[in-house]
């Protein structure tokens, strides 16, 4: 099991994506191919000792930017280092992908070389954050962001498929994110999903909020890509601050100082605990294939822990289970638009 | 200037609205009507020594309960007291309703009982965020969950009047919640907002992101109340989640706990920054009165600050304001459908 890491995507790339590569083969033994300029790779790759190891590079000529629209990364950078690395998968050569570039694009470039799973009409970026107790999957948290309906059953199942089998979660509990618990609650987008949801096979315990993600009481939950965004950024803003400003309280005081230093072991852990880095990477569901996306300001580790969980995904068949779980729950789009879907 | 409190509403009511108008009372020597069940308002009342203080109770018979709906709540709920409060507002016998209660229910009775302000179309919950600087105005953060893009200008208009006059931002920045903050981002309702606000005369900063809420790089951030709902109740669950976990860690260690007591003033310090009890309430904003709406599980110190907000709303006279302000920026519901709004 080989892993194609996209060198080039990713606001500190190349030298994350290196380092974090040389880290996880060193660590769990992985074969690894950096995508991207070979003269730049490998003058980084030198400053290691990579005796054992086998990570090597593949050239691509072009990188697809930050502010390259999808459908400009997929007509018009045929050579760009994702567009190869996910040649690479649907070749065979390597069985994942992980890329911390610009996510729409990489979604885009994915579903175009590798296509859909049959059942899905729109992949989904599925975020893994901490709850209190273990770890919510939010799906879509990416580029889908005007949805249907069945667009979210569809992820409903996507997700309820990957919480079982990365998370062991036997019966992974669906929530559909609203504005509030009660059945009248909702917009016209989380009712219609809801509806369908109702009638699914899936663990569905209705409408939760948002303050629900992180009480460990709902272990799916799906929303559009607008408010998966939303729900991201918020987390991440209000995390950010509050680190801030409490580094500055304590910075203020003689005693807290000296306080914080006695505890920091425990703020060390904690960080742990609900840092990005340590999850490494959001899968991307729904296309025939494993990619792993990463947030753009990813470090080494970040992308040493995406290698791993996409790994894991392979060895977990994810996409082989979503198959099969779509052939018995089926969520078809036009079917679903007409109001006719199964689930 | 005299404040009326639905004493009825909330999760812990009617014992924290009596404490928190009392230590209103005496803090800001504010006059105080408490609305509800006269009975037991007066024998609460009575453990507390209000001498000096011009606290009374007016009776109500109903009370509009958290599964309410609003349309209830206006159509069969004719003696309930937050519309009984209102209508003390309508009279002119109080300047300011503070409520706990249903907030949808209370914004349904608030504009059914006082009527919108000429050029608004719906009434928003405004949610005061700490941000690393000093606050952001969200709005809506409640009851209109399905807008177009002409009700997000009107409450762009809004937001910016009450930081200009309630927090002294001159100039303030106004931002369209997004995905993204490229021009390429968006959904149908935020890029329709976004070319709205582009015309207007607001010192508008084009979209911003969920991080952004918190980064004090903008002033007042609009969405639709289903959007701005996810906004609060993760930011809730986040902080609920993050203190949770960071106590969890810290008692798992002696040194740490040792530290944690050394810290404690700055963490006392932090919690008052982010505590929404501090704010105490939301402002409802474009009723023809002055409504101030708490979060359901108040404690007398938030209903006691939103006391002391609602009072500073009436003295900045913040509704004539908008009044004024809605004469030069015209953002007409009907015109701004057919795509003419001037702003």
């Amino acid at each position: 099991m080989v892993v194609a890491v996209d060198a080039m995507g990713g606001d500190n790339a190349p030298e994350v994506e290196v380092e974090g590569a040389v880290a996880a083969a060193r660590r769990w033994d992985v074969p690894i191919v950096l995508v991207g300029d070979q003269g730049r790779l490998e003058a980084i790759l030198a400053r290691y000792d990579t005796a054992g190891l086998d990570v090597t590079v593949r050239h691509a000529s072009e990188v697809v930017g930050m502010h390259d629209s999808p459908s400009d990364a997929v007509r018009k950078k045929k050579g760009s280092s994702i567009r190869v690395a996910f040649e690479m998968l649907q070749r065979g050569e390597v069985q994942a992908v992980v890329s911390a570039g610009n996510s729409g694009a990489t979604m885009a470039v994915g579903m175009f070389v590798l296509k859909r799973i049959p059942g899905i009409d729109r992949p989904a970026i599925a975020t893994i954050l901490p709850n209190k107790k273990s770890q919510t999957v939010v799906l879509d948290s990416g580029a889908n962001v005007d949805c249907k309906p069945f667009h979210l059953a569809q992820f409903a199942t996507m997700g309820a498929v990957y919480a079982k089998f990365m998370f062991g979660k036997e019966r992974p509990r669906v929530g559909v994110l609203s504005n509030g618990e009660e059945e009248c609650k909702g917009n016209e987008l989380s009712r219609g999903a809801h509806g369908l949801l109702k009638q699914s096979r899936l663990n569905y315990i209705g409408f939760v909020e948002g303050r629900d993600i992180f009480s460990g009481d709902v272990d799916v939950v799906v929303c559009d890509g607008f408010v998966g965004n939303v729900v991201l950024k918020v987390s991440e803003g209000l995390s950010e601050a509050v680190s801030d400003m409490l580094r500055q309280e304590i910075g203020r005081r003689f005693f807290a100082k000296l306080g914080y230093l006695l505890a920091r072991p425990a703020f060390r852990a904690f960080r742990k605990k609900v840092d990005y880095a340590e999850y490494g990477g959001a899968p991307l569901l729904g296309i025939q294939g494993t990619g792993m996306i990463c947030h753009g300001g990813s470090n080494a580790r970040a992308i040493m822990n995406a290698i791993h969980m996409a790994r894991e995904s392979v060895s977990q068949r994810i996409n082989e289970r979503l198959v099969a779980q779509l052939g018995t729950e089926v969520c078809d789009g036009d079917a679903g638009a007409a109001g006719k879907g199964s689930c």
